[in-house]
């Protein structure tokens, strides 16, 4: 049986930088190309993820770094298995939001893990799986905030300094995977925004 | 302040081996002898572990192999860090039914993973806390089915293949380590298994 190759897309930044917005946008516009695509999201992209996105973003008693760690690897390696890969096996396009340069931001670079180490289960979780590409939603932490309102989950609670340490992060991680993370300015209106992510998504697709 | 410290037991074996009975006794006879003990198992030892023991034992869809032994290593990281390192700091006697054994011989030895990796996996999980004792209950599969009876959870069901595999990945890890790692021949009474368990435990503990 011949295997079919889809395109694997993922999405980050902090929280409140619109990235939800732009990914549904991008499904509409790629769906209207008549492209057969999957919008699904870390963590709780799968049946068994659904229960621990619960644990992971409403658990109110104090969660070991390490465990909270393993949780969301669970959840990857999952959603990796039973939902990702099928879907590129079939040639769809996956739309992701966050995948593990999450873990690698969050838990590396905001909760200063071992990145080494954080790289090294990611692997473990998705057998290796990168994304084609990653768009990071660049934006101040302050406005992102303020988008947030006052309705906020458990890491959505952090203070700004664990959100800046999240942004510069994101910073870090396209400096050393430039081939694979573009950056957009997520400071802007949600159609200069849009451009932008429609331009670097047509030059991977070649549309 | 002085750090107190404590005994870490661990009791092994295969479903049906009869350790959960022999950790009673032995909790029990440590108490009438005046010690403070922490009776406590894996998966489910602390609160956010009751739910993962929950998805562990009785979800009825399929989970990846890797997603498993993520959860594993979830609960065993936050049952480590708010149950029993607290415990041997207050120099208690922690007694814990199945530890990092449980994955090296399930999801290693049975499932075929890498045992390596496990190794380093578990490493991390327990901030590298290893058991004072491991008393691994050894048994023959079929005796021990019959004993599981009807009622058995998500890995019970699994067959007589498996749970033979298990046993000999538990004979394994005896080799590997026999300075921590003693096995009892659990084919025996309920009494005359309690005697070699106290026999053991009181050269490590000195009573």
């Amino acid at each position: 049986m011949e295997q079919k190759k889809g395109y694997f897309i993922t999405f980050e930044g902090i929280d409140g930088c619109g990235k939800t917005t732009q990914i549904e946008l991008l499904d509409n516009w790629l769906k209207s190309l008549g492209k057969k695509t999957l919008l699904t999201l870390e963590p709780g992209g799968s049946d068994l993820g659904k229960n621990l996105r619960q644990i992971l973003l409403h658990y109110d008693k104090p969660v070991a770094k390490n465990a909270e760690m393993f949780l969301y690897l669970a959840d990857r390696a999952q959603h990796v298995n039973n939902v990702i890969s099928p879907a590129l096996n079939q040639g769809e396009i996956v739309l992701c939001d966050r995948y593990t340069d999450s873990t690698l931001a969050y838990q590396g670079y905001a909760r200063e893990g071992d990145v080494n180490e954080l790289n090294m289960l990611n692997e473990i979780a998705t057998n290796n799986l990168k994304s084609d590409l990653t768009i990071v939603f660049d934006i101040d932490v302050q406005t992102a905030q303020m988008r947030l309102g006052k309705t906020k989950d458990r890491l959505e609670k952090e203070g700004v300094d664990f959100h800046t340490k999240v942004k510069n992060g994101y910073l870090e991680l396209e400096k050393l995977y430039p081939e694979r993370i573009k950056t957009v300015n997520a400071n802007r209106s949600i159609e200069e925004i849009f451009s932008d992510v429609k331009k670097i998504v047509g030059e991977l697709l070649n549309i």
